[in-house]
C-alpha cells in the first residue's frame, strides 16, 4: 500500500460512501439520532479470509459478503437497517487498487440494502485480511423476532433454497467433483456461495407474523436445533420438503451423499421462520409478496427431545455433525 | 482450542459479562431501547497482535485495552457508555485458558466503566489474534463534543501526562536503551503502553464546557494538528508546557531526543480539549474536580497557516513525522 496514508484511504474510498451520521469520518465517532419508538438491534459478524471467505475473491464480493452476512442477522430479527461500521484488517503490501474495488463493492451494496456507513477502523495485519462489520438496525419497540420464541404447535418455514452456497463451495474446493454438472448449475452454486442474497424482503413479514426467526449460516439442520432448543421446545423437520434449486436436485442427482452436506452445510443466509397456524398463511401471502417464498418444512412440538428429521424416504435421519462449525 | 465449540465458548465465558440487552448472547442480535433525548455515539477501534499490542502480552490485558481505545474516543466525544460488541479472532490452537483470561480481562473492565458486552462474533484466523470493540455511547441530543469545533482564541488543552506510552513501547523493544532510569520509572513507561487508562471522567466537563475535544492516539503534534485543521484555524502549541511524568522528564533527560518521542508518539489515550477563554475556568476546575487535571498548551489562532510549536528552548519545533501512522 505504501504511499497511501490511513486518512487519505478514508477520504478518498471510504468517506464517499459514508451516511450522515458518519460525520464524513472526519470525527472520532458517528452520531446519530435514533428513531423514535424504536429499539436498536445490534449484530456484529467478522470475516476472515481463508476461513469465511477466499483471500483470492473479487474485492467487491468480500466486502459484499460481509455487509450481507450482517444484514441477514437483521432481516431475521425482523429489523429495519439504520447503519454499519467497518473494521478492515489489511495485509501488509495490499494494493491500493484491492482496497478502491473493496470500497466499491462496500458502496454499492450499502446504497442496496439502505445501510449507510457510519464510522470504522482500517489497519494492517501481518496476517490474513479482516473484515469486521457491524451493523445497527431498528424494529418497533419489543417487536424483534426472537429466535427463542417457537411455541409447540408452530408451524416452521423455511425461505429461498438451501445448501446451494455449501454445494458451491465443495464445487470451488473439488471442480471435478461437479465435473458432471451443466456450466449452469455450477455457476448458479458458486455465486450463491460467492455472494449470499439477504432475505431483507422479509423483515417486516417476520415483525408481523412470526414468533421467532433466525437466519441459516451453520447449516440447516444445525441452526433449527439451536432455534428449537433455545425456545425449549422439539420439532419433526420434513427435510424432503427442505427447498432445493434445480442446481442442487442435480448435485443430489449426481452424488446422494451431497443432501447431507446441503442440510447441514453452511452460509444459506435463507431464514428460518416459526409462526402459529393462525398467522402461518398470512405469513406466506406477505412473503410471496415480498418476492421471497417461505416453504413449510415441519412443526414443533412440546418436550425437549431430540428433533426428528425426515429424509426422502421418509426415514428418519441422522447427522453426524448438525452444523457448521468455524472452530 | 480443539475441544471447545463457539457456543460453549460464549456460554462459558462471554455470557457472564454480558448486558441485559444482549440477551444472554443466545440470539442473533441485542435489542436495546436508547434513552430518550439522547444521541447515540458510535465508534470503533481495531487492534492486531504484533501492531498494536505484543501477541505475548497478558490476555487480561489485551482486551483491557481493545475496550479502554474505544472507551477513550466515548469520553472524547462528552459520551456516557452504554454498551460494546466484540468480534474476537483467535489464532488457530489458541488455549482455552487464553480466552478465559481475555474474558476475566475483558469483564472487569466492562463492569468499570460500566459498558455491558452486548453481542459479537468469534472467529479462528491463522493469522494473528485481532480484537475489533464497537462501542457505544449516549450524549444529550446535539451535545457531542465535536472534533471540528476549534474556533480561534479558544484555548487548548491537554489531560493527564503525554509520552508516557510512547516511551514504554521504546523501552519494551530496546530495554538496555532505558536500563539508566530508575526501575520505578520503567515500570510506569511500560504500565502506560500496556494499560492506557481512558479518561472518561472528563466527559461530563467536556459535554459542558467544551468547543472540540478528541482523544491522543496517534501522538500530541499530529493528532493536534487534525483537530486544528479539520476545524479550519491555526495554533500555536508550547510542547514546552505539554505535561510530562516523572518517569517521562528522567527519560528525555537521559536522552534528550526522546522528547520528540513523547510529543509525536502514539497510544497515549489522553484528552486534546478546546474551550473558549469564557469557559477554561469552569473546564479546569471540573475537570481537577473529576480527579484528571488539564493542562493548558497553546491558544487556536485564525488562519489556516500550519501549527507553531515552541520547544524548551522557546525555538520553533518542525517534525518529520508529527503522528505515528499504523500504515
Amino acid at each position: 500500500m505504501g504511499a497511501i496514508s490511513e486518512d487519505d484511504l478514508i477520504a478518498r474510498f471510504f468517506a464517499p460512501i459514508a451516511g450522515p451520521g458518519a460525520l464524513a469520518l472526519k470525527d472520532d465517532a458517528a452520531c446519530l439520532t435514533p428513531p423514535p419508538g424504536c429499539d436498536l438491534i445490534l449484530t456484529k459478524d467478522a470475516l476472515v479470509a481463508g476461513v469465511h471467505f477466499f483471500a483470492d475473491d473479487p474485492p467487491e464480493a468480500i466486502a459484499r459478503k460481509a455487509l450481507r452476512v450482517n444484514v441477514s442477522d437483521l432481516a431475521a430479527k425482523g429489523a429495519d437497517p439504520l447503519g454499519f461500521l467497518l473494521a478492515l484488517a489489511l495485509p501488509i503490501g495490499v494494493e491500493t487498487d484491492w482496497i478502491e474495488a473493496f470500497a466499491r463493492g462496500l458502496g454499492q451494496d450499502a446504497a442496496r440494502w439502505a445501510i449507510p456507513l457510519l464510522g470504522g477502523d482500517t489497519v494492517k495485519t501481518p496476517g490474513p485480511a479482516m473484515v469486521s462489520v457491524t451493523a445497527l438496525g431498528t424494529a418497533p419497540t419489543g417487536r424483534m423476532v426472537p429466535r427463542t420464541g417457537v411455541r409447540a404447535g408452530d408451524l416452521l418455514f423455511v425461505s429461498g433454497t438451501i445448501g446451494d452456497s455449501a454445494l458451491g463451495l465443495r464445487a470451488r474446493l473439488a471442480p471435478q467433483r461437479f465435473a458432471a454438472l451443466s456450466q449452469g448449475a455450477r455457476q448458479h452454486l458458486l455465486a450463491r456461495y460467492l455472494d449470499p442474497e439477504p432475505r431483507l424482503a422479509l423483515a417486516r413479514a417476520l415483525r408481523e407474523h412470526a414468533s421467532a426467526g433466525m437466519d441459516v449460516s451453520d447449516g440447516l439442520v444445525g441452526d433449527l436445533t439451536k432455534m428449537l432448543r433455545s425456545s425449549g421446545v422439539s420439532a419433526v423437520i420434513r427435510l424432503c420438503d427442505a427447498p432445493l434449486s434445480d442446481a442442487a436436485k442435480a448435485a443430489v442427482a449426481m452424488e446422494p451423499a451431497l443432501f447431507e452436506t446441503a442440510m447441514t452445510g453452511g452460509d444459506d443466509y435463507e431464514l428460518l421462520v416459526a409462526a402459529s397456524p393462525q398467522k402461518a398463511k398470512e405469513l406466506q401471502d406477505d412473503a410471496r409478496a415480498a418476492g421471497v417464498p417461505l416453504t413449510l418444512i415441519g412443526e414443533a412440538v412440546a418436550g425437549a427431545g431430540p428433533l426428528r428429521f425426515i429424509g426422502a424416504d421418509g426415514a428418519q435421519m441422522r447427522f453426524a455433525r448438525g452444523s457448521f462449525s468455524h472452530f
